[in-house]
């Protein structure tokens, strides 16, 4: 038998999966488990974007160009023109969800070997794509006390070597919902262009800033044009993980041509979902503001009942819809699985992500847990209730 | 401004768009093409496709599996064991299109620098695919004169090293037509087993067969469980080119759960398109009937007219939608470039794919043109009438 690669073997098995066999176990003795484990919105996708899947009207389901249908990308720079990006639809690569945009900028801007800096706890996949890519993730520690904000720039400059070629930040971020501020994007400049690094930023959750506080990307820093990608897509914004569709926004005309050239290799990103993207961006005002008022209150329940348990932490971050909670135990890992396993409450659990698989740090995060905040606000109180009991009787409990 | 990496530099740009900007320059001037070099079928897409569509009625696009719905995968398991391929759904893995099922199964079983042969000419995009994954390819000639027939076994050994660790085929082949025979399948199974290699059949063709000729797939060879990985996609299948939907399929356990690993990192495949290619899956046999018997036609058509010309060859395939045809010209790059350029006949020209494209052995298939069946048998008479007359003046004329 042909034996698999080393990268096959490499390669990490998703984090967020390592569960799913004791929750469906759980599942199958009839336990009702909440989950606030993965990013699946229960928001309704808009109506104007179903509509305009149900209203397709052509008679063959032809190939799109590699960069995206031109339609799709002038409406989607619009969308990016109204948030003061000065971007034209040539800037726009349209890829296989966000996925795919990070995959092709790992491998057009980074050689084998050379290293991403990459603030922790973060995107579990992206080490997944650092891995298929042959690069490597230096991490940066950012922590819960100061509600995960970004490392000082003495900090990068340690780990800064002849092999860094880029720096990237997931913003508004996943895991810790933190949203980066003004000061923080000119920190990050000031290093980029000192060192010549590239800056990738993904904005999948720009849409989710709470408070008032205001978005503020790479993209709108003067002087930083030919350093910055952009990884977008319409899951979040529009509830419509499905769609597999993401871009890659770039204003360095020689790494355009190049990302190009991987996405020619695989034809074209979906049909379907740049029809309905492209009418997504109509999307009214009014259904962004019903989002983030129910994504406000739901934090705000889940913040304010988790940090109400003794011995448990959680900041109280400005976007995204996840937060990350420091809990009174021994191994994330193995309260996970226990809640699964070995926990109910009037036969019900929950179930959360293991901080550990966020960070790449040996031994970081075995305090901590990640929850998304994707259920109704009923059900993320009686998940806290939940938590609170299986606190109490958690044998690894410190 | 920080550099591109050298992959980035070294990954091929698409031999079929070389030629855009002179095919766009002859539309501005007026002229009218016959495109006859891309894939893309004119042939409709199965209403009960477009129909499944234009009735999702879901609430929330959420994603899907990774490895793709249960649904989908239970109904495509039944498609193959029609086939009499004895898989079942859990040997299927759902791909963004059937390139990310190469790519997948080239990074799963191929280290970096190892080695997949293919007979050349082939689709040209296996060589993006290598790239982007680090790996070689080692063409071994396939001949017009036999219509490329699978080069003998000894051929094989000649590039077989330490590091060959598959070979891939296309069968129906893109470009050439050619559809393997069982005993070729199974020269390929000796070699396999005697060399302990993955043996990636890429069957996205396996519809278009022709002259009731009978598709063998490596599927069908008893003992090659554990090497055969099959890239499939209902690109050409259901004329759904734009659904991006493929699979890799495998008997191979320790394979696929590698593979499921590097699905797990891009989360999941497009959700509306599972939905239709599900329902396509009933398409009735009458579709493919009459898609065959028009194929057939077009083909019969596109082959006599070209014998007829003075000094040109083309072999008559059993399958796939394309022709390979040696024509009396110094250059097929020069003369495909001149056919848009500086001729026309009653203000029209034909487009073809210059052959040297899927060669990547230097300089071959400099006389030859790929010709794809993709219009009306009308338009393709006149397209041979067309490339007739550009044969009679073309300067470059051997």
């Amino acid at each position: 038998m042909p034996s698999i690669s080393q990268k096959g073997h490499n390669m990490p098995a998703s984090p967020i999966r390592k569960l799913t066999p004791f929750a469906d176990k759980a599942k199958k003795e009839g336990k009702k488990i909440y989950h606030l484990n993965i990013g699946q919105p229960d928001i309704e996708t808009p109506a104007i974007m179903l509509d305009a899947i149900k209203n397709i009207d052509f008679k063959v389901w032809a190939y799109t160009p590699s960069e995206g249908t031109s339609s799709y990308r002038t409406k989607l720079a619009s969308y990016y023109n109204k948030l003061n990006y000065d971007i034209e639809p040539s800037d726009i690569l349209v890829t296989n969800g966000g996925s795919e945009a990070i995959t092709i900028a790992m491998q057009a801007c980074l050689n084998p070997g050379e290293e991403v800096i990459i603030p922790e706890p973060f995107y579990a996949n992206y080490n997944g794509f650092a891995c298929s890519s042959d690069i490597v993730v230096k991490p940066i520690m950012s922590y819960i006390d100061n509600g995960f904000a970004l490392p000082s720039i003495a900090e990068f400059e340690k780990v800064i070597t002849e092999k860094t070629k880029a720096i990237c930040i997931c913003n508004p971020n996943n895991p810790t919902g933190y949203l980066y501020s003004r000061e923080e994007l000119e920190a990050l400049k000031e290093i980029c262009i000192k060192y010549d690094l590239f800056l990738f930023s993904d904005e999948a959750y720009r849409e989710f800033c709470y408070d008032g506080r205001e978005f503020i990307s790479p993209m709108h820093l003067a002087g930083l044009e030919q350093h910055v990608v952009i990884f977008d897509t319409v899951s979040k914004r529009y509830s419509a993980c499905g769609a597999r569709l993401g871009c890659l926004v770039t204003k360095n005309k020689e790494l355009y041509q190049v990302a190009l050239k991987f996405a020619q290799a695989r034809l074209s990103p979906p049909g379907v979902a740049q029809i309905a993207a492209e009418a997504a961006v109509d999307t009214p005002d009014s259904y962004f503001e019903t989002v983030s008022a129910e994504y406000t209150a739901r934090r705000d329940t889940l913040v304010a009942g988790l940090n109400k348990i003794e011995g448990v932490f959680c900041p109280n971050p400005g976007g995204a819809f996840y937060v990350v909670a420091k809990l009174p135990i021994d191994n994330a890992d193995r309260f996970c699985q226990w809640m699964l396993e070995d926990f109910s409450y009037e036969n019900e659990t929950v179930m959360m992500a293991p901080a550990t698989g966020f960070y790449s740090t040996p031994g970081a995060g075995f305090n901590e847990v990640r929850l998304a905040y994707v259920l109704n606000e009923q059900d993320l109180a009686k998940s806290v209730a939940i938590l609170e009991k299986a606190l109490e009787v958690y044998p690894g409990k410190q």
